[in-house]
């Protein structure tokens, strides 16, 4: 296994809003140079809230990058410099109105390893009190709460199609 | 929930070799205008390949976007127009050496819903026998095979973050 690409340049294309898009040139030792296509994201939480009769609150909103509404847990993007665990509570708070009395990180994962530096912080949300929500302009979502089994049976048959909620809904089920 | 963000605007800001991106401006009903920083990839296949002796093929190859080796279940690019199926069998074999008897879809997720369009085709693979890799010039793979109660352990104390890699074997311990 290679254990290091070295940069011989970085070219950087796109600053935007949620993402910039760079790209590498690589040089692989004894192996010459490469390409390589990097996404740049500043992370991002999902929060697996279950409340004290084990429901499971999920969201659904429109994605436009799949042309589609997909059913997830409540998420967000980190702001810079923004601790991951107050930004779960955050999100959470803003997307379902619920605060959490506990938030407990367990799992870390690389969405797309293959292209982007994305990382996702998943936190485990309970002793959960309803309130008001507080969206973005261009946030629109339902909240529903689905019983535990229920949203583990939305995996296998795969109506659930986000890999953050995939993994929390898998994780509640090993797990708690 | 809005059911369609229609697209006002759309302008390409890059077309590279595993990705485009494009920013649109989407127009929501009573709502405005807003602004969508899309990746376009065309799809990729993970394969969750399992011995006859419950040994999970895992590979460990350098991720220049997370700057790290990971530890990851074979995967690949699915080529323009092909299958996902003969893509899991072709990249398994080709990353791997190993060939396949049975292969099945068992999920399919989005990595990233929120930038990107990115899919990622879940197969298990069984009935595996030996041969020879075959890999692109810029891969440099290790392959191992480990228990998947090892590669549990792996998830569940976090030596395991690759989202599809996680998905995968959370499924094989609820599934299989």
């Amino acid at each position: 296994m290679v254990l290091e690409e070295r940069t011989i340049k970085s070219d950087k294309i796109y600053t935007g809003k949620i993402l910039t898009l760079r790209v590498d040139t690589v040089e692989i030792d004894g192996q010459g140079y490469s390409k390589r296509e990097i996404v740049e994201h500043g992370g991002a939480v999902g929060i697996l809230a279950i409340t004290d009769d084990k429901k499971v609150v999920l969201v659904k909103q429109y994605r436009k990058a799949v042309e589609k509404p997909l059913i997830e847990i409540p998420a967000g993007k980190l702001e810079i410099g923004e601790n991951p665990k107050e930004c779960a509570l955050r999100e959470l708070k803003e997307e379902t109105g619920y605060d959490a009395e506990n938030i407990k990180l367990i799992h870390k994962f690389y969405s797309s390893a293959g292209f982007s530096n994305e990382q996702l912080f998943l936190y485990l949300a309970t002793g959960l009190t309803e309130g008001e929500t507080n969206l973005d302009d261009d946030e629109f979502i339902d909240v529903s709460l689905v019983d535990l089994e229920e949203a583990y049976d939305m995996v296998l048959n795969n109506n659930i199609e986000d890999s953050k909620t995939t993994i929390a809904i898998l994780m509640a089920k090993n797990c708690l």
